[in-house]
Order: C-alpha cells, then structure tokens, then sequence
C-alpha cells in the first residue's frame, strides 16, 4: 500500500501530467535547483526552462547541481532577479505549461531571506499571463517562519478570489500535523 | 494534459492505490452503487466488500447495479443499517485497507434524507478501528444542503485532530468554486 504524498511529492506529480516534452516551464524559486533539474528533464532536449531566485548563492546552487548531473534540457535560462520580473522577462508570445513556487526561505541558506506575499502574486500573476491551455501554476509553501502564514493566507486568497469560469484552483493540505508541513496550491487554467 | 482530479474521481485515485487484490473493504454510503462496484472489482475474485445504507432504495439501485455489470469479488455483504454499525458487523479481527463515504443525499432520491455528522462520526471511528497499516479512510463531502456545511465541518473537525503519530489527513478542495464542489479528505493509518 503507497503513502499519501507530501505536497512537495504532490507537485512533482501534477508536474509529470502536465509538461510534455518540447514546453517551456518556469522555476519561479530555483533554490538549491532540485525542480529546475526535475523540470529540465521533463521537457527534454527542445524544451525550456526559465529560473529565477532573488539571491545570488542560489543560482550558484543550481548551477552547480546542473553541471554535476546535466538535464536534456539545453535552453535553461537563470536569473538572479525576482520572480515578479517574469512577465517581462518570457518572450510575450511564450506559452508555458507549468509554473512552480516553493515559497519560504533558501534550505540550508540564510533563513532571514524569504520571499514575501507582494511580490509572490505579481510572479503568480505574470506566470498565469502565459498560461496554456490547461497548465498549471503550482504553489508549495512553507510557512513556519516568521511572515509565512501572512504569505500562505495571501497566496490562497488570491487563488480563491479567481474566476472559475477561467481557473480551477486546488489545495492540498495536511489537517492534522503539528510543524506547519507544506501546503499545495494549483491553478489551472481552463478557458 | 490533463484536467486536475474532481474530488469523486481523486477518491478512486487513491482507492486504487491502496487496495490489493483479496483485501476487505468498506463502502459506508452504497448509494446507486458506484463506489461498491467499483471496490469489487478492485479487490477481486478473493476479495470482500461490506456497504451500507441506510436508505433500503439505495441498497436495491446497488443490487441492480450489481446485477447488471457484475463485478469479480463474489463476496459482497450489504446492509440496509446505519453505516454507525460497521464495528459491530465487521468479524472483530478483520482489517480493511479502505473505506469510502460518499456524505450527502442519495443522487436521484429523497434529498431530504441525508447523511449526519454524529452517525458519521461514529462510522468513521468504526473504520477506523479495523485500519489496517498504510489503509485509507475517504471522505467525499458534498454540503451544498442544509445540513451539510456542519457535516463538512464536524469531519474536517475531527480529521484535524487524529493523532499524527498514528494518522496522516489530507485535505483535497477546490478554493474557487461558487457551488460547493464536493471536498475530500483522506485518513491514513501510518502507525
């Protein structure tokens, strides 16, 4: 008998149903670069990748990780700038068929540096501008820091408050555990 | 791509992953039979399936159903009682890996007989008792009928607060939805 997925497992999942070789995705918090790697190979050798992370040490992470275990991926474009630049950044005509967001701090790095709820819903929404047919933006938060229940509670409000005629919005969240495990938001466009 | 799961059709998801062939398992709401046949053929030749309802029309539409489309397990006992019985009809050492509640009015019949949160409660502590290890209980809540936001709630309740040594809950709903798409929750025994 399988384990309930965590969110993380979750996202990595909806991740796998979604992205289809040849897409262009986009990593919105490449942190240590473990979905950046993952979303790299889903879209094989003709896809896309674009990353963002606000801090510096994380793309360094990322391009580590890309060099020590290479993708099929070619096109893997980084920037160490925030997410909320990615409308401006994807080329206007792009279509994307996954976004992912794992908010909260860098593991392992300086846990004062977290992402923040403005800037998060800018990225959410230049990433929905792009949005396929049916794609996903996924958000995995963590909220045991300071400021990141305000972040989560933001994000699902948001979420809440789209059309439905245009959106459908899941979440998927453990009830009873005690040390704030991650929650899962998808949006998926439906229009 | 593909479409994100309804709650009904993430419920089967989940079933299927849980339940082997020969297992004994549980439909706490028989209904038209769905989720009964459903089970059936999930668990095979060897297999035992126990439903309930307490609706005696909602055990002849299960039997028809069965009739029509007969499943592979041949053991299949259903009972015209409150599902609040299943600790007292299941054989005492007998362990299930999955039970379902579909929770609202029977699809077709009389909406003003419904499913109660004490009765379900009950039920689902009953199921609860018999977990075996890795096992699910699944709750898909419709509560767009009076009665059944309080029902939704008392689960939800209840869910949250199983110990997280001995149970995983998840939650599985969509936040942007004006007429109350069911929700689902799911019980693991992890201990």
């Amino acid at each position: 008998m399988k384990q309930l997925l965590s969110a993380l497992d979750f996202s990595h999942e909806l991740l796998s149903q979604v992205v289809s070789y040849g897409d262009t995705v986009v990593d919105c918090t490449v942190g240590n670069g473990h979905d950046t790697l993952f979303l790299a190979n889903l879209v094989g050798t003709d896809g896309t990748v674009y990353g963002f992370d606000i801090q510096a040490q994380a793309i360094e992470n990322t391009k580590a990780l890309l060099r020590k275990t290479p993708p099929s991926a070619k096109n893997i474009f980084l920037y160490n700038i925030s997410h909320s630049k990615v409308d401006e950044i994807l080329p206007y005509q792009t279509m994307i068929s996954a976004a992912i967001f794992n908010l909260g701090y860098l593991p392992g790095g300086d846990k004062t540096i977290v992402t923040y709820p403005e800037t998060t819903i800018e990225a959410i929404k230049g990433c929905l501008n792009h949005l396929a047919h049916n794609g996903l933006v996924i958000v995995v938060a963590y909220y045991g820091h300071p400021g990141g229940e305000r972040e989560k509670n933001t994000v699902l409000e948001f979420g809440s408050q789209l059309d439905q005629k245009r959106y459908s919005v899941l979440k998927y969240s453990f009830l009873n555990q005690t040390h704030w495990p991650p929650i899962l938001m998808a949006i998926q466009r439906i229009d």
